[in-house]
């Protein structure tokens, strides 16, 4: 595995379920534009509130691949 | 929306059962008595353990309302 | 000044114009409830964008104030 | 213990004699305004000198509070 | 409780399903050797991704025991 | 609007005038190649010197846009 | 001392009466089952209140220790 | 320009009417003493507040200067 | 150069001889598919382990290149 | 107070019996040098173990004193 | 690899010639007393100097292992 | 070695070579005009590209020195 070179990049995936889904939702997004895809790292969870309720959540992932 | 001035207030919410669940609690309970709740930002997550299992989640949150 | 008590609480102003006006308001918000404003300390700095441009600057401050 | 909902608020101690007496000092003040005080955590130490000493210790907590 | 002496060791849980079954199989190992487990606090949210989807979660936590 | 994935790069503008300029500056710019730009976080704010005066402000921001 | 090889393990002390006492007690307990400590940081201060007093302190400590 | 060696030293300014102009003042004021001013890194931005209002800001800078 | 607009990009270069050669690989990499690549800043140092040896180093930067 | 310039200074202080008789030998000891010292902020906590005990602690601070 | 458990551990090497000499120094002590060590991550390095020279480096390590 | 009072101060060494040989000419270089350097901690590394390559590393230090 040594001498490859990966990349990462950052995106939000947002949900109404839950955490799980949210980071699901933006691998899978990630995963029609980019190969290679390794790993990925939670650097926030947050999201919004309308009417007292969580109305969904949001995370920021950094994404890992392989260059070829 | 500009020129609006926002409060953030630090809660912790707990559950038996998940990190949402603690999560949904913390904004269930602020929403009693703030108005205006617009989002919210997991600062911290942690827990108890007893008998060698989860007793219980605890997620530090920020939850962000506007002033009126 | 020694052996008093002070009060920090975390809040955001909003401007379309710049970072210190940003400031400023959310400062003159806060002293229409809060009494013996005593400081300020910026912790974040972001805002939205329209059109590819600013449209607002969204300013998080913690102010300090005296308890009696 | 747990569906307990906590707030945290963030409070500043002084004193001249010592770190554990502004912490105190800033925990006793908050006693008289807010129920089930239960914990603290100590965020920043700083202090103002005056001809060369220490004039009085500054200590940044945040408290956590039970809400009922 | 006072004067108790604890100690934090780093553990990372691995699950192909959620977040909290990470934390929890990590507890559940770290309990077969240590006793008194009281806490834990999440530390790390990543994992691995295979064929643009979640392979498994890794949560790295501390957990906290009393020694006696 | 939940469901949607965003992407954040990472930019920096430069200025003779202003920090505010700066993140202008850099906003504009990405704006040409990319589209939903939707917010910005200001990371770092820095500069160059020359004799002894402010060369010109540099701003590092993450901006977010939002995928399609 | 070039070329030894040092452990860091991380403890929480705590005490009735101050900070100094519970980092004392933290590595007094430690020295019981390890040998060639050498230094501490200090690494979290808190602790927790009750009747609006301070019941103890507690303050999280990483030890180093040479390893033979 | 490599195999310079450069030292960073920290200072803070302050004005009544922006960040920019504290920025300016502060290395005004070091570029008095100290020869190669090289660039600065913003560190941290305050102020105080009398009567509801700024009275000045604070920026606390890093700058970076080459030795001879 | 004031004016300018830069991106940052983050990669992980690896090597099984230094960091140094991670880091170089790194930039080699990018510059096949980046102009005008500009600086570097190392973001995070680490490895795998085989048979108790390093079986190569991981190396994390950031990259800065000037927009055109 | 406006328009003044501050510098700040790192020093480290040890004793053998407290944390503020650290911090307070430290700032003895840059009033010899120092005018104006104004204020300071602890940065680091940590000491040495000889046999099982304290040897002395060591407190990093900064010092922050009025440029004339 | 999903469903299994690691631990870290935090240890410290040295070397009078390089970084990653310490680094190596460091993983075959542990790997002396630990099975199955799989990764290390570089905490902070920093060293000794004597007579104005580099008398050694001193890096800071978490080292994980998987547990059986 | 207790109740002595040491300095830190930030500096930056840059060579073509390597991440080592940036330190040992950075502390060479303090070594001209302070006395009784003890110790540096690495805090950042960076460094320029030119035509795809390192042009120089960048290490910024911190060292500590005994006062008299």
């Amino acid at each position: 595995m040594s001498d490859n070179v990966y990349k990462k990049t950052e995106i939000v995936g947002s949900s109404k379920t839950s955490i799980e889904d949210a980071i699901e939702g933006a691998i899978a997004r990630a995963s029609k534009t980019l190969k290679n895809l390794d790993w990925f790292e939670v650097i926030d969870t947050r999201g919004h509130i309308e009417d007292g309720k969580i109305a969904h959540y949001q995370v920021t992932l950094k994404v890992g691949f392989r260059l070829e």
